[in-house]
């Protein structure tokens, strides 16, 4: 198979794929955003675990999660693919399935792209976002005494990769949802546009390396530290954890992947914001901590180790069963 | 080395690099463009042809080019490396000092990306530009009867890929012309520029895979044939060439990464336009041929072989010595 031939394939899936270079018609009244991952077969994902219609949606996600995290909304996503020895034009269909499909929801279209030989499996996304100037968010402008607070309960996509290693004896809504939450993850785009448009919520960022680790990002760009109080815990994740005899906060805490925003909001504002966004999703902001001018990071009265997953140097401290 | 070590030490190369994406006010009375590319090592480039500041210039003038032939200029671009285990600080230094040299000279930064490991080093970039709607270009505008040109000599990046493998006495000027040629390619912005405000230019692609791919891609796009006439072969390939004894017009017609434009111009247009070129660049607009409605691409009375090098079905045709 030829380049060319590849992309005739796989042209129904995206939008005006072929020329050199995409055009749009950006927002006269937006800022634009961009973000860019790439995730290499036997680094971020196996093929063991979940289809390539999986491994397209998690990769596609992953970054829609990071324009969700400064409130932008995705309008396009180019595609780079190395594409080992062994793939054949089907499995690059069931891929842009995954990205197309992840892509549809959002809505948004893939606008072009580029294919390569490579040993491994490689996909190398760049999704261009727009968001109105003064609703934009970093992951840098927490200040000391925000309450620190993220969209959901954390650890089921950890559970679910645990769960596709090793089964265990299981509810089958509990390992639905570990495994929905590995495989087919929501990035936040909703959250992140509603809480964006709040002026007091004051930094924000995916959870996408696990909390331990984007806590400690947040709190560096910030030039704060924080006091983690609670961490909420998926109950997929506390369901797997239990049957294997590890501790469930563990997987929230270094488990990864889990793609909810964990934002800083003024104090007072807090309450309000909480209710409203109840209201709005009819599920809570759950409240975790505050930040502190003092520049650690404690957890139950200790320094938190920073245990999320570096994609560049690996997991650093979590040890399953440890 | 952490993933947050690498991006503290390349920060300084960059534009605020560290968020997960990167912000920016696009122009109200310009569309924005996207290109993107992957390169692998043992694919696209080896390092011991060049050095890894050449490999990164490199590897971000492709795209540059890409984003020449629509007729945009770059506004930013975004990384993403995936580093093999062998490579180190110093080396993701010397790679983003090539792509920053060339960010720089182009007048756009490197805002963001993303680090994973990887077997082989492969670096995928995405470049953002923007282009006044009314001169946007593709390759799919060409009508039977244009005149096909380029923007200047082929074959000149082959003959510097031959000198690294097998050296052969040359006069050092042409030496080095076409080892810059190979190393330190020049993307064609401002002729993209030029070219792309003239409502007589009707398509344009870069020739990065070689002339006789790259023209067959403008054809299929506008649903026309081509008559090639000529093929202006650079001083430094034909040196080399005859040093080897091979056919320099196979340097030109299915070298690639030559980064010269291929236009397609109204006949009526074109000697004007050449003329306005040449007085503004100092160096001529070559004819090379004419666009026709038969589909066939015509070369000295027969078909023109398809010999450029397909980044992912490799090199089809082209055989050194041939």
């Amino acid at each position: 198979m030829t380049e060319d031939e590849i992309i005739a394939a796989i042209r129904p899936l995206t939008k005006g794929i072929g020329d050199d270079a995409a055009l749009w018609q950006p927002s006269r009244s937006h800022r634009s955003a961009i973000s860019s991952d790439m995730l290499v077969e036997g680094v971020h994902f196996t093929r063991d675990a979940m289809s390539l219609e999986d491994v397209g949606w998690r990769a596609m996600t992953a970054n829609v999660s990071d324009l969700a995290a400064t409130g932008a909304r995705p309008v396009l996503a180019t595609v780079a693919l190395g594409l080992a020895p062994a793939i054949g034009i089907a499995d690059v269909m069931e891929l842009y399935g995954g990205f197309a499909a992840c892509a549809a929801e959002a809505g948004f279209s893939i606008v072009g792209g580029d294919l390569s030989r490579s040993d491994a499996l490689t996909i190398a996304i760049a999704v261009v976002g727009e968001v109105r100037a003064s609703n934009a968010k970093s992951r840098g402008g927490g200040r000391p005494g925000d309450v620190l607070a993220v969209t959901g309960a954390l650890g089921a996509a950890r559970a679910g990769l645990e769960l596709t290693r090793a089964p265990v004896h299981l509810r089958s809504e509990l390992e639905r949802a570990a495994l929905c939450a590995f495989r087919r993850p929501q990035a936040r785009l909703s959250d992140g546009r509603f809480l964006a448009a709040s002026r007091n919520v004051d930094a924000m960022i995916d959870c996408s390396d696990g909390l331990s680790t984007d806590l400690a990002r947040l709190c560096e760009a910030s030039g704060c530290g924080a006091t983690l109080e609670s961490v909420p815990v998926a109950e997929s994740a506390a369901a797997v954890a239990a049957a294997r005899g590890e501790d469930p906060v563990r997987y929230a805490l270094a488990g990864g992947e889990d793609f909810e925003l964990l934002v800083a909001v003024r104090p007072r504002a807090f309450a309000h914001l909480a209710g409203r966004y109840a209201a709005r999703f009819g599920r809570p902001l759950h409240r975790v901590g505050v930040l502190r001018a003092a520049p650690e990071i404690e957890w139950n009265g200790a320094p938190l180790e920073r245990s999320g997953w570096d994609h560049f140097g690996g997991r650093t401290a979590f040890t399953p069963g440890a």
